[in-house]
This record gives C-alpha cells, structure tokens and sequence, in this order.
C-alpha cells in the first residue's frame, strides 16, 4: 500500500507515533550518562545514536524538542561532559524503563539495576555493568528548525570495552555481548551477525 | 580495558576507522535514491538514518564532508526529492557495493540488482524489490562544524509498505522482512523481535 502525507496524519495518534518511529528500521538504543550541577546521575535511553567521524573520533544523536525537561540536555550544557552506554538483552525492562519521567532531585541509578561508576574525574558517569561505555565531551549542537529536535555532537575522550569484544581489525563483535538494537519507542530486537563485506569498489 | 583519545588516535588507520565506526552499535542501514538534473539516478548506502518527528513526519541522516563529490547530496539539493529505501538480507552484496564510486553520469541501477522505479510524478526513484520505501522533501542541512559532516532533515511524503508488514497498532514487522541492520562500514547483521515494552512511568 501507498500511504500519502495525509494519509499518514489521518492515522489515530499512537498508531501514527509507531508507525513514523518504526521507518527508520531497527536501529541502535543506548543509555547516555549525565550528572547534574548537584551532582545527580542521570540515565535516559535514546535511539538515535549515529557515528560523526573517526579522526577526530566523534558520535552524535538526536534530541527531542526542549518543549519539556530535559535533564540529559541541561547537564550536558552545563557539565560538557556524558556517556553513551551499550545495554544487552538481559538489561532492556531496566534500559527502557529510564525513558520514564523522573523527577530532576532523583537519580534513575537508585531505581534501576544499573550500578553508577565513574572513571578518573570524568563528570559524567558510566554503567558499570555496560560492556560498551563511551565517555565524549560536548562539542556542539543543532537545532533542526522544521520541528526544534536538536542534534548533539561530543567528541570522544575514552572507551571503555571488554576486551574479548574488540578484534583485531577494530571490529566489535556484537555477537558476543548479546546486544540488542530497537524498532519504534518499544520494540526490541536481538541482533546476529550474518557477513562482513570487503570494501566496495567499482569493477574495472 | 580502557582506551582514551591518545590510545585511540595510535591505532592503526583502518582499524581506528573500523573501531569508531563500530561504537554506534548495530544500527540501520538504508538506500538513499536520487536522480540528478540529467535524470540520471543514483543509489547509496547510509547507516545513520534516524527518526525526527511523528508530526509533522520527518526524517534526518548524517552525510560524510563533501570534499569529495556526493552525487546523494547534489541531487537533494538541486531536485529536494529523494527516497529512503530499506532491503533485507538477501540483498546485502548490492546494496553494499552501492558505496563504490562510480561515475556521475552512470546509474548504479544499471550495476545493482535493483530495480528503478517512479512513483506518480515524485522525481527520485524507489527501488521496486523494498518491502518499505519512503518518499521525502528535502527541509534543511545542517553542517557540523567539527568535521564537516552534514546532517539532512527531510519531510515524509509517502511511504510504500508491503501490507503484510503494517500492524493494527502502526508498528511495523520487522521480523517478516528478513530485515538487516549493520555495525560498522561492513559487517551486516539479521534481527529477530524479542519484545515489545509498555510506555514506561514513574513507580507511585
């Protein structure tokens, strides 16, 4: 079927919610790391996790509108200082449940199973059970005026990774940490790796 | 084991770029359709696809700096039209092989096992074997400083979906595609639906 722009706005409204969020595919979800002035952890899910460059390293990921509270954005302006966690298939009702609206004077750590750990004087803290943590340092952001979601660049500082994860060739071998990727706000998906191709060029 | 951004930087090149590339998780991956001034049209792979709004609906991804030619970025921006296109794991040799640099005034349709196709008088192609296709209006670009990558927000006109993959609730089956998702530059990944959560709240 074709669905048209109208089409699509005549949907019921959560069923046009899923849908719209579900054509991206499935995709990555991580916990992203911040710490309030007062020295709040703070732990919130996002989905929108993407690669910027690999030398200088640096990672980026998209914000929603600042139309409510939001407590990653505020400590990262105010400290420069955050972390991207990987969570497993084990961790996804305590990682989907930080989408949840705590309050600014709590800390989803002392909710969830997921234990506050910091590396050196790092700001921001890591998931100590993640097998993946970065640590990136705020660079810049952009704000998209079609609808004021903002895309955030950080510059990464530090990895943290289990080493049986990373190969040789810089690989990470997803297979091995039980990863998961999500579709949509809720739908979580169990990753496996089927084939690595060479780089591609055109044949003479 | 913990690398910082010296360890990082000592890395030998293509294991850098391998690793950093591979720090955004499994994540998806999608074919760009454009067609040029001179109606010649044009595939590429992107891994950055992600979501920006439900409403209006909207979609962004990252392109590398354009200190090479970018035939994608070009044709958007002279014609605003282009296609997002998902594909499974049956055809992960073509769309990978879409990333070689061919010529400006060749089709990678006429190289690829994709099929070009036009929908009413939209301008950039479809390609006809996706389960999924998205039709969107170029909105805005976004240069990120850092790197000089370019991030590109796009209004959804059209979606063309395989009916049985639409659920009732406007989620969408990823799981009867065969649907893949990448890690990386290279190594390609099958997902299979675990679970679907609910809207979280805060515990009274």
């Amino acid at each position: 079927m074709i669905l048209n722009n109208d089409d699509i706005l005549k949907l019921e409204k959560y069923n046009r919610i899923n849908f719209i969020n579900h054509l991206a595919g499935v995709k990555g979800a991580h916990l992203i790391g911040t710490r309030s002035d007062s020295g709040i952890a703070n732990l919130a899910i996002f989905n929108s996790v993407c690669h910027i460059g690999a030398n200088p390293p640096a990672m980026g990921f998209l914000l929603r509108p600042l139309t409510v509270e939001r407590h990653t954005y505020d400590n990262i302006i105010s400290n420069k200082q955050y972390t991207i966690n990987h969570f497993n298939a084990n961790q996804i009702k305590d990682a989907h449940q930080s989408s949840a609206k705590y309050p600014a004077d709590v800390s989803e750590f002392d909710y969830l199973n997921f234990t506050e750990e910091y590396i050196n004087d790092f700001h921001a803290p890591v998931i100590k059970e993640s097998h993946i943590s970065i640590g990136l340092t705020y660079v810049e952001k952009h704000e998209i005026s079609f609808n004021g979601t903002v895309f955030m660049v950080g510059k990464i500082e530090f990895v943290r990774i289990a080493d049986e994860l990373l190969e040789d060739t810089g690989h990470i071998n997803y297979d091995e940490t039980n990863s998961v990727a999500v579709a949509g706000l809720d739908s979580y998906y169990s990753v496996s790796r089927l084939q690595r191709e060479p780089y591609a060029r055109v044949p003479k």
